[in-house]
């Protein structure tokens, strides 16, 4: 319960590789045909598509490329690994990435697996919708964080078809420079180019496309924009009250629902049962220094 | 899969107020007479004790008192208010605690709920027994952290009258400046008194009683002590991978199991499917620093 609203949770955390990435990747390998499947699929990502394709092709038996920028850190870097991923690194620019791709698509003939601007992956993570309609049959709205709208336009397409009433919120951080795209973007009509915003929720910062803009711009109801202050709010909410590890981006939607945007807006004040998509709970808790500060001065190593 | 084991969770941590003491807390007030429940229970504890007692005082509709050091985080104050305790400040040794809890008792008739040595809460904690072999009957073992010995005790009688081939292991921390008096105890016969440990495990400082120590003696079949860095690498774990909270005490389960000293013990080695008790989630991540090194710079607070 929530400022007299009923809570439900899709907890994308508990997916396999920690995101709900793993569904679009996973359907999009799936939909190979034998002999393209062969060559494998390819990819640039530095974050969950990146280990959610590799363990989707490993599952297939089929080989994956992943252009990495070098910057990526390392615990992504030995996920893809793990999964069995083949790694080639770039220069951690747009161009550069894009340009190593294509390089790697020519040489092996692989299929390219976009992030988010993609049929099999919008489908795929429409099976979110699809699930927590059958779970949560009366729901009177979903809120899903949204970045490049892959999530949310598979989200919007299979709810709208099944329950035409119910209300598809995106939840997008306003970060502290640029931002909030999506909300200005709805507002104007077209795609708003905005710089890449500066915030906790690493895992938002891509651009709508081309296949999701026109989803989002239709069958998206409202945006409601959070600050980083909220965000943290609700990611520590959901960790010491729910228990459940989530990633900065994957409380995002929480943070939404519980902001007074949300208890404002016309088309979410008056809903009662709300779904929200936890969507992923990759931290890499180490790199933060908190297993410093938790363990008693005299147990600490050195390294 | 943990070295060739299957390892299966009991998750404390999404018990009412996140831990296992709720168990031992409800029975103990729902075992009350009408007439003496309406005179409420009482407790010393500064733990999860005191919110799961206040919590199941509140669900009958009587009075908990708790006594508290001053000395106790505020956080956990809080939770008791937040349950509906009355509070009582004393001074943070086992004396003060003692009387002003016996002050309260002769006060108001309340009857004293102690935290592990006593029969209603050692049954109520041994329900996670008789519901762990009814979701999962072949077990081979079963792992719980020990610090008084209530929750061990309860969950071995459970076990072993249902199964009593299964192995029943206690899981201690050794800490950095005593500790570990329960695997002393069991190797001396006799109940070895040894300083309040300095562990991380903050939860596990407690002491053997007389009803407690004689079924840690007979039903507890090994004691596996784990150092510091194992505790830690074991909250990291469950945090990292499995996407769950927990206290550093609810870690010490799986931490033992994970140990070299597991692998060797006798009455281990050969546990094929183990049973692990993630006793507890309640930690103050607000105290740690956490939330202060996540947020980005520009997005902090002064406060």
């Amino acid at each position: 319960m929530a400022g007299g609203r009923q809570l439900f949770f899709k907890c994308e955390i508990f997916q396999r590789t920690g995101a709900f990435k793993f569904r679009g990747a996973c359907n999009s390998v799936q939909l190979l045909g034998d002999e393209e499947s062969k060559k494998g699929v390819v990819t640039h990502s530095s974050g969950n598509h990146a280990a959610a394709l590799a363990l989707a092709a490993k599952l297939r038996g089929i080989p994956a490329h992943i252009v990495v920028p070098h910057t990526t850190p390392q615990c992504k870097v030995d996920a893809v690994r793990a999964y069995g991923g083949t790694l080639y690194f770039c220069e951690p620019t747009v161009d550069a990435r894009e340009a190593k791709c294509a390089e790697v698509a020519a040489a092996t003939g692989a299929t390219l697996v976009p992030p988010y601007n993609y049929g099999p992956v919008i489908a795929g993570q429409g099976t979110i919708g699809l699930e927590f309609l059958d779970q949560v049959p009366d729901l009177d709205a979903l809120v899903v964080p949204v970045s490049g709208g892959g999530m949310i336009s598979g989200i919007a397409l299979a709810a709208k078809a099944l329950k035409p009433g119910i209300q598809v919120i995106a939840a997008e951080p306003a970060g502290t420079n640029g931002g909030a795209d999506v909300a200005l973007s709805k507002m104007a009509g077209w795609v708003v180019p905005v710089a890449k915003p500066d915030t906790i929720a690493d895992g938002l910062q891509g651009r709508l496309g081309d296949l999701t803009w026109p989803v989002v711009r239709d069958l998206v109801d409202a945006v409601v924009v959070v600050d980083e202050q909220e965000i943290v709010g609700a990611m520590r909410l959901i960790m010491e009250r729910m228990k459940l590890v989530v990633e900065p981006s994957g409380a995002v939607g929480l943070a939404a629902v519980l902001s007074p945007a949300f208890a404002s807006n016309t088309h979410t004040r008056g809903c009662r049962r709300v779904g929200v998509v936890l969507c992923g709970g990759n931290v890499d808790l180490g790199a933060r220094g908190l297993w410093d500060c938790w363990l008693p001065q005299s147990a600490r190593r050195e390294d």
